[in-house]
């Protein structure tokens, strides 16, 4: 009995994810479902509140070329298909919730540390992703509930 | 590959906890996993601040019996083994989170209606779920993302 059809894996890309992977493919697997994988890039601006003095356009380039490097090697590791991968420049929350409509996810699975604040820079929170999400959505616990 | 040993449930006992338990079944099944489930009251005193002007334990009292009924209900419906409902009275979210502790359970799966508020009330919101729990969290979505 499937029950999902299309699963969108959201990743910050840090050694974590690899837990969070294992859980999104297992499901995937036992479901016979497509596997997506997303990362989100934070504008700065963003993360910092828009009032940066200075010119952060090339730290910005070098974050965005990491993170594609990253991914990429993420998405062979885990074996997704060629185009599985997504590389977003934007806020998490809203930039995943409109790619799982766009693909017509029917789970998000999001790495979640149970707290609030730091994890929102380069990633995102599985608090922020639950909220106004049209599909379900697990939130894989990683690392240590009292860790910061 | 299972996943999850122990699945915890959290249900409201309304229309909206057949999808939820659905979920809960399948991925029990596809895991071998055991399968419980858990319905918290909260006692109005809470849910109103504490401060109602009249005495409410006839109220409570029928809350009670009217929620035992319903969860003997669900439990059967949905085949889960004696021993395996738990009724809780207190606040939703520590409540659910102390049940998966003492249970031992890998997963709570908890219905989401991608809203705060009033969804408090004699139930609990996937949010406040997740945050504080030491195991995975698989919010099944529920109703239309726009009611209330």
């Amino acid at each position: 009995m499937p029950q999902y059809q299309r699963i969108l894996l959201a990743v910050d890309l840090t050694d974590e994810s690899a837990r969070v992977a294992q859980r999104a493919k297992a499901l995937a697997a036992s479901n016979s479902a497509e596997l997506h994988a997303v990362h989100v890039i934070e504008p700065l601006s963003l993360a910092y509140g828009g009032d940066i003095p200075m010119d952060i356009s090339s730290v910005q380039d070098q974050i965005h070329e990491q993170a594609k490097r990253h991914l990429g090697e993420f998405t062979k590791q885990n074996g997704l298909l060629e185009g599985h991968g997504h590389l977003i420049f934007g806020r998490p929350d809203s930039e995943i919730h409109r790619l799982a409509d766009d693909l017509g996810a029917d789970l998000i699975v999001v790495g979640s540390h149970g707290r609030h604040g730091l994890a929102l820079l380069l990633g995102s929170t599985a608090n922020g992703v639950l909220h106004g999400a049209t599909c379900d959505v697990l939130a894989v616990r990683v690392g240590e509930t009292s860790s910061t």
